[in-house]
């Protein structure tokens, strides 16, 4: 090894209008590479040299270019155009491309070898629900396809337009702020608002708003900072302090959705025994039954400075799982943030934040926590001031009685402030043709060692394939796993065979095809499968009613019409 | 007056197979009769004398005959029979009266005066969820309407069998707590268990499934001896400690549902990101749907030592309603009961519990908390030790920040003993020509007082009615008003006049037509209005779906088929 060798991690952003400024997580210019550390594991897990780190391949720096035609007709076009608004359409490649492919790995794969599958014919960026509602119900007296794209993170297909038809881009003009009603704890958003400025108009709602206190979302996502409430709602995401606020589906108080079928309103109640819930009925549709224009969300009180950040060590994945279990169930309330990492990932994790060889390091080894066995454990409670130090004064309690260590919130705070930048590292493996992939999976406490073991007997039977897995969002009843695998594989089909192979097993050993990463049409195939069929066809009746002539999202979407 | 009278309050159980026997509430060896404060007020409220209380009219104390034919075939009555099992089916006509009323005042006015309006014309008791799963399925081929029994507690017409046709008895037979899973906290459950042996199961989990814990089930309504698992999740109930477990719909993991479109069987998973969630589709259909043959429920640490109570006087009600808002929104927890009432419930409750004109009551007064302006809150907290005490602190600390006056934990233990028997008043008041009876909202915070005024006004505007509201289930976004009215009346027609016209004054002034009494065929005209036409579409696509005949507790419920 070549001491002080770096490898050519690209520092440039994408081109612009080339395939990588498509497929490149985040903000064009920012970027995050492996440390040290990782890239000494990479290289030895696949069995690569400085040499093979010198040239990056299949980088996407062409100009998109496409030869798909359009096939909507010029007086679609006008009418749609009549609609929006000449500057909010475009029929230009870039756009084309651009607003068709999220962040699935399979469309970095083809972007990087200028593979384009499926365009819409038009992108619109409606003003306002009057856009929308107009639009829908044009396409559908016309029967012409409508998608939808917020955020554009979506890692499940969600933004994949196999039937043409026109793209409505969320976030370009429905992105504010309507209100905050301080006296019910809610706000009122446009879909297409990103994480970051519906945070920061909450946190300032004093000045913004009048409020009397200070608010926070309390969604977290890890592609928060390039995700949108409405995204958030329409996939059931989960975030980062899921366990303390809730999923996405939990924090929605009311909707408004444009469906074929109407406009879709839901009222604003607390609670109500009025059959099932019309909020309920709509949440996680990923615009399979209408386009999401409006939505209010609970809010919550943000106190920073009540946060208690906390650290642990675990001599075993069992004990993890066990103090995690009597947390979840303790009932003195729940951390906001509570993560626990396998053996695997707590030695990458280890790596990837600069502990892995370190003094700290060899003193918990010492302690007896011995390499792929210990497990990291961290987060945070929040909330009034006494109830977060309580419910961290519980946590400790129960960890220490499970056999953990005490870390101090030394990896906890290091973690928060790296936290969404994890994602930037998948362009820098996949140069060097590395793929870094992630599926997680809801499971009961009872069902999780076995998930965890066969998912990971599965991925680890190939050899020189790295899988961490940690678990995330705590519930009494159980937890998410989320795996995240990293290997060397540059052919699609092979990969797309692996990745199908890992949901049979995540479907066989009894986990949720999808925890908070949506459906969209990468496991749609699954769905009859893991739903069941008499379920599923609950879920179709829905579909025909909302969408009869299905123009919405179609295409294998959720699996509603996979037939066609 | 006659110093020392005593009302001639019934205390002998009804004659068997008595009309009074069905609408009779709880225990027909128990009674709880008004205290001599409320006697002392129904007299001067409604301007009657101790000779008006010397006997009981129209008490139906009549031997239940109907002329009500049966349409069902010989065939279709011996192939069910060849189902269920002979002992198990009945056509008398006791038994057709009997599970096809439940507890709505209309239904006691009409069978104190013997008139049945509408019966099954056949009684079956099913074994299990094949006999439920054969019978479906032969009824929907044959087109005979089903109907479902379980508790029979319904306030809401739940059981009311306009189409005839079959009654399907869930409380007979499919009454047993399945199993305890105590890693995930569940428990699994047959429909037709009543509250106090699936509690009494729970708490003796450690015996009779070995668990390490002892659990409750955290749903603890007003008419908990008298209702059933089953009935809690198709109507959407809350429970008194539902500020803390949730309501009935929270406490739901999975459902097994018996309908005509198939066997729906929704899997346990703590969270998923699979499309428009299953269960939530299923709960509060009322049977509209299918019928539900098994239920896993989340189960809690039952932990009864920890429970700290409460009780505070509030100057006004003003006051208790921004103290609880800071509660429910203050994010340390939240207690298990919670209850405030406002003035006019304040001061019947304090004649109900004998405290009114007592040296307390006078010391109330002193201190400057005044009758017809001050408001009784009393409740407590549970959960862990420390966490139940915090939440107690807190919740003093805000009630004292807004003017209340500790009352110690007394009323709250005079109520948790008495809570389920107020019910039993009923058919004193009855007797005498005296109507009780309750409707409730949800309401968000911004729009209480507005739904409590607007709603008090349209009652008191008959002259001679007592109304009393309390809100006793808390949301960080709302709560519910729970109206208490008492009117002299005797004559059903203009009883059905008033009561609608306090409907329309909910739905008027912007709360839910139901918090947690459900819909049944009582609101269903008012459906369409509350939920709006697109609304209510999606849920009849449901409808259609799972019950393309029809058969299903057919005749108005829901406001799904109320066209036919």
């Amino acid at each position: 090894m070549a001491h002080g060798f770096q490898p050519n991690w690209t520092e440039k952003p994408p081109k612009k209008n080339s395939f990588r400024s498509v497929f490149k997580w985040g903000d064009p210019k920012e970027f995050k590479h492996p440390s040290h550390a990782w890239y000494e594991m990479l290289k030895q897990t696949f069995d690569l040299t400085d040499a093979d780190f010198k040239k990056p391949r299949f980088e996407g720096n062409e100009k998109v270019t496409i030869d798909h035609g359009i096939s909507l007709s010029a007086d679609d076009i006008e009418a749609i155009t009549g609609i929006a608004g000449k500057k909010n359409v475009s029929t230009d490649d870039y756009s084309r491309v651009k607003y068709s492919h999220g962040k699935t790995v399979d469309e970095a794969m083809d972007l990087r070898h200028q593979r384009v599958r499926h365009v819409p014919d038009m992108v619109v960026h409606p003003k306002n629900k009057n856009d929308v509602q107009k639009i829908v119900s044009y396409c559908n007296t016309q029967k012409i396809p409508i998608y939808v794209f917020s955020g554009g993170s979506s890692v499940t297909f969600g933004l994949k337009t196999p039937k043409a038809g026109i793209m409505l881009v969320m976030s370009t003009h429905m992105n504010q702020l309507i209100g905050v009603n301080e006296l019910n704890q809610t706000a009122t958003v446009q879909p297409g608002m990103f994480g970051p400025a519906y945070e920061a108009a909450l946190n300032d709602a004093p000045d913004t708003f009048n409020t009397a206190h200070c608010y926070t979302c309390g969604h977290f996502p890890q592609s928060f900072e390039f995700s949108t409430v409405g995204g958030w709602v329409v996939t059931l995401g989960s975030g980062q302090a899921s366990t303390y606020y809730g999923d996405a589906g939990d924090i929605v108080f009311a909707q408004e959705y444009v469906t074929p079928a109407g406009s879709f309103k839901t009222l604003e109640f607390p609670a109500t025994a009025t059959g099932p819930k019309l909020n309920d009925i709509m949440k996680g549709n990923e615009g399979a039954f209408g386009i999401l224009v409006e939505v209010t969300m609970k809010i919550f009180r943000y106190m920073p400075k009540n946060r208690q950040r906390f650290g642990f060590m675990f001599p075993s994945w069992e004990a993890a799982v066990n103090a995690s279990r009597e947390i979840s169930q303790g009932e003195f309330g729940l951390p906001a943030v509570f993560r626990i990492s396998d053996p695997e990932e707590t030695e990458v994790g280890l790596k990837l934040y600069g502990i892995h060889g370190t003094p700290i390091d060899k003193l918990i080894t010492f302690r007896g926590y011995k390499p792929m066995e210990r497990c990291l454990c961290m987060g945070w409670a929040e909330g009034e001031k006494a109830f977060a130090g309580h419910v961290k004064d519980m946590v400790a309690k129960i960890c220490k009685h499970n056999g953990a260590m005490s870390l101090s919130g030394y990896a906890a705070r290091k973690w928060e402030k790296t936290r969404y930048r994890e994602p930037y590292m998948r362009e820098d493996l996949m140069d060097y043709g590395i793929i870094i992939d992630t599926l997680e999976s809801g499971v009961t406490w009872d069902n999780l060692h076995r998930l965890h073991q066969g998912v990971r007997k599965h991925i680890k039977s190939r050899p020189g394939t790295i899988c961490m897995t940690h678990a995330s969002h705590f519930y009494p009843q159980g937890t998410n796993l989320y795996f995240i695998f990293m290997l060397k594989m540059t052919d699609l089909a092979d990969y797309r065979k692996f990745h199908d192979g890992i949901l049979a097993a995540i479907l066989a050993n009894g986990g949720s095809i999808s925890h908070h990463h949506g459906v969209g049409k990468l496991f749609s195939k699954f769905m009859d499968q893991h739903l069941g069929k008499t379920q599923m066809e609950a879920l179709r009746a829905l579909k025909n009613h909302f969408d009869p002539n299905h123009i919405m999202n179609p295409g294998g979407h959720l699996g509603l019409d996979a037939d066609e």
